[in-house]
């Protein structure tokens, strides 16, 4: 399988964060506080867009050694040589993505439940998203919040590294690490925020603290 | 460059068709009845509904040697080994959808005016479309409508095979022939329609008829 770094998973939201070009120095600056990874998630935009956008971010990300993930589209991905993608339950199934993108790159699947969890196929996913643990406003076709108690029982039945997502704010980052996942993914709570460093380096402290 | 016979090209709305059941069954009809060129398009479906679909028109139309041919997803094209791939002036740009889909799949570009007709990258675009001539229903975000004199100006300009598109019902593809377009492209023409194959038929018809 391959490696990947989840501890604070930054999912980029290009509204929240005021268009691409506020959107690409949020996640250089995140990179340059902390975040492990960025995932680029913008499912009202034109392929075109789509294409300045990842490599802009690849251009920043690169040198920084955090690896860009990919939504959805793995046109866009294989486009730009991403370092990876994330696909839900609605895109398409992880056979027919890895087939597309190779043994190299990462492949993330979300699941919201035991169902989906039970059912990801451990030698072709990388890792997995948990949630939605908490309400969010970001993403409007969100599967029911979960909450921390469920997230920790999936948790126990993991065979696979897990990063926790939806409203996750400051401050509920430790329990998340003490339930089990392996890293913490958030939107607005660095897209948008006033200072993203501050905000990047506020939750990467959680997390470590909550992992000593 | 790839041929592709534009004469009767059949652009798919699952909506207007009644869903993915009943618009893989329209496109077996039009393909049986005279349809050239199949087009999935589908801006409103996930990813794994267009896979799905995309399977289902493959396995209908392969038979009938009628090309499928999928709209901004390069991805699925790729998935289902299409026969091609259709691509707005908003969508990946044609270098980046050729390096991805390799020589011979077919590559469409749509255009609607003489500046992007001018731009068409000729060595890489198999064919374009021209549009929307008439006022159409199907397509929220299209560009003004162009008329069917501009559409015979443009077309004394063409570099390559153009097939026309927009609001074309029965008793509008014969001038279009005659403005010099190699086919046309309906929507609503053929999808949703109470018997597709005499409105395939009917058109092929009206077609074959102005090019004698």
């Amino acid at each position: 399988m391959n490696q990947i770094d989840l501890t604070l998973y930054l999912v980029l939201d290009p509204d929240l964060c005021g268009g691409l070009e506020n959107m690409v120095e949020t996640a250089r600056i995140a990179a340059q506080h902390g975040a492990t990874v960025v995932q680029l998630r913008a499912p009202n935009q034109k392929k075109r867009w789509w294409l300045q956008a990842a490599r802009q971010l690849k251009a920043v990300l690169d040198p920084l050694h955090v690896p860009l993930i990919i939504n959805d589209h793995i046109d866009i991905a294989l486009a730009v040589d991403a370092a990876g993608v994330h696909v839900g339950q609605a895109d398409l199934p992880p056979d027919a993505v890895r087939t597309l993108i190779g043994r190299h790159k990462i492949l993330g699947l979300s699941t919201s439940n035991a169902e989906q969890l039970a059912a990801v196929p451990l030698d072709i996913v990388d890792y997995i998203g948990v949630g939605p643990v908490y309400p969010t406003g970001t993403k409007p076709d969100a599967s029911p919040v979960i909450g921390l108690a469920e997230c920790a029982r999936l948790m126990r039945a993991k065979a696979c590294p897990a990063v926790a997502i939806g409203g996750i704010k400051p401050g509920m980052a430790a329990p998340l690490i003490a339930a089990g996942v392996d890293g913490v993914a958030v939107v607005s709570a660095i897209c948008g925020q006033p200072d993203p460093a501050i905000a990047t380096r506020q939750l990467l402290d959680e997390i470590t603290g909550a992992r000593s």
